[in-house]
């Protein structure tokens, strides 16, 4: 896991520069058949790849999106008109059957069918009309990371491309990346926090979100600290109530319209005194418990997400040293999970 | 808290009696304008309510749904083409002001919009071209019992009238729920099990992925233990990890293909030797290490949903109850949240 975390600027700038112009031409086919909407599938550290691109689509296109519950056409068989719909499916392996089927199924139900993968000779990609490739190598951790972040630039590259955009938001990634990761040993010491939590709430609003869902993935899978990811606005409609001394918070406060957004929540959780780290732009680290500052300086809030999950990924994996269990062993997970 | 769980046969009855030929003229009058896609804007118990109509209309009516992320539009000011789009957004008060704001978007872009409220009266109803009124009465718990099973029956009326069904199938709904809630003290029973649980993983696959959903919110929000709901494919996409000897997991077993699709998930769950509760048919519960038995003769599938909750509600209450806490008074949480 740790290899693979270090391998991800290498990633990003392999994608940028050999994936980029294919991807560029994908959009452009896509584009041509000027879909009305978009519904995304995908399952585990891709939905939440998927969900960040729901984002992209809905702010940067006007498109409006959803994400299936695949087990309506997979245990129901509900045969939806998908004229005009683009159907995204986002699957590091590209082998679960499940979302064979339910791309396959969306394809014949007249859908325009796009595969996000690391495989490009993958059934998914096989059944799906459209495919692009993320180029990240072979991934041996169960815990998906390098995966994660060039699914995210992948999907950034191509809706990137179907507004006629560069995507040249996209190029400080790499470096920045190798900066964050030189920084390992600062997530060692903030990971010390939470080496006997029993509970974590994590939160962002807006692109961060997918970020913060992520996040929570991460160290379930790895550390199996319950980590729950809630939308700032959610968090307010209930579970606030488990805050309270209880739970440590972390926020990924993007900077930008999502971290402005995301104020009123943090106002709020300071001022309940909770315990809480942000992963954010200096001032806001500041003001919190605890942090890791993101330098965002000539970063777009819509590439942030890139970054964002690189100090998470790393907390993930120090918090699972720290509580003496092998982040790269977890119990009970297979690396391709055949779900139906 | 315990008063409103009881309400709920009442209330059911009252909406099926007075309220469904109004939801009747809502339907025909939306379905005159043959919506392409549907998007469901909510938070809280009000979003798993959501999510619930999202199995619906994709199942029965083969539309494609999307959950909205409401910050794309209030807090980056997304414009999304929503010609043919019908926007539902179910909130039990009708105040929230980011619900309010982002219906309004969405009827200026173009939108059918449907508003399904506990209150008429409420700013959202009044913005909304549409109104559904689910008739619950006064909801004075902080934790959303009677509000929700009302929101459930409400939609799926509203479904049934855009399919030009008669929502016959939901009649059998209140003598059920009378039945249930003479069991309470089998629930009581049941609590004693969760009484010291650090976590909880609730889980179920289609029409009762709602519910998994609605009762970890609802067992956080009373007891503060963290309930992680996921289904039954994302848990073994990650999560399962966490469960063995350390999460004791609860099924939502739907009586029809929602369960038979879960049944790897539970074969997997009993083969790592995990303590399951089942909610659902008596045969299911044998197998597992407890349960309750949802007796679903002549109950359909896609309206069990509005029974599964109402064990967990009560189990909800009685967990919290056990571990010494007020179920009526949960730290932090005001009844209604404004959200920007």
């Amino acid at each position: 896991m740790a290899r693979e975390i270090r391998e991800q600027p290498d990633v990003l700038r392999r994608l940028l520069a050999t994936g980029a112009p294919r991807i560029q031409d994908v959009a452009r086919q896509v584009a041509a058949r000027t879909p009305r909407f978009v519904l995304l599938t995908a399952r585990g550290t891709s939905d939440n790849a998927a969900l960040y691109a729901k984002y992209l689509l809905e702010i940067q296109l006007g498109l409006p999106c959803g994400l299936a519950s695949m087990s309506t056409t997979t245990a129901y068989g509900a045969r939806p008109d998908l004229r005009d719909v683009l159907v995204i499916t986002v699957s590091q392996s590209g082998g679960s059957p499940d979302l064979v089927a339910s791309t396959k199924a969306a394809r014949e139900a007249g859908a325009i069918t796009l595969a996000v993968t690391n495989n490009p000779d993958s059934p998914l990609a096989a059944v799906s009309e459209h495919h692009i490739d993320i180029m990240a190598g072979p991934e041996k951790a169960l815990p998906a990371t390098k995966t994660y972040t060039a699914s995210l630039l992948a999907l950034y590259l191509f809706v990137e491309g179907l507004r006629g955009g560069d995507g040249s938001a996209a190029a400080v990634l790499p470096d920045h990346m190798t900066r964050l990761i030189d920084r390992q040993d600062e997530v060692r010491t903030l990971a010390s926090r939470y080496r006997f939590a029993e509970r974590m709430v994590i939160t962002s609003r807006g692109y961060g979100y997918p970020t913060a869902k992520e996040a929570a993935l991460k160290l379930m899978e790895t550390s199996y600290i319950p980590a729950l990811a809630y939308s700032g606005a959610d968090l307010l409609h209930g579970p606030l109530a488990m805050v309270d001394n209880i739970s440590p918070v972390i926020a990924v406060v993007t900077d930008g319209r999502g971290g402005e957004a995301l104020q009123p929540v943090l106002d709020r959780l300071r001022g309940r005194g909770a315990d809480l780290m942000v992963i954010g732009p200096q001032a806001q680290v500041d003001r919190a418990s605890a942090g890791f500052v993101l330098a965002t300086d000539g970063v777009a809030e819509e590439v942030q997400p890139v970054l964002e999950i690189l100090p998470l990924q790393l907390l993930a994996y120090e918090v699972t040293i720290a509580r003496g269990q092998d982040p790269d062993a977890p119990r009970a997970l297979a690396k391709v999970t055949e779900t139906r």
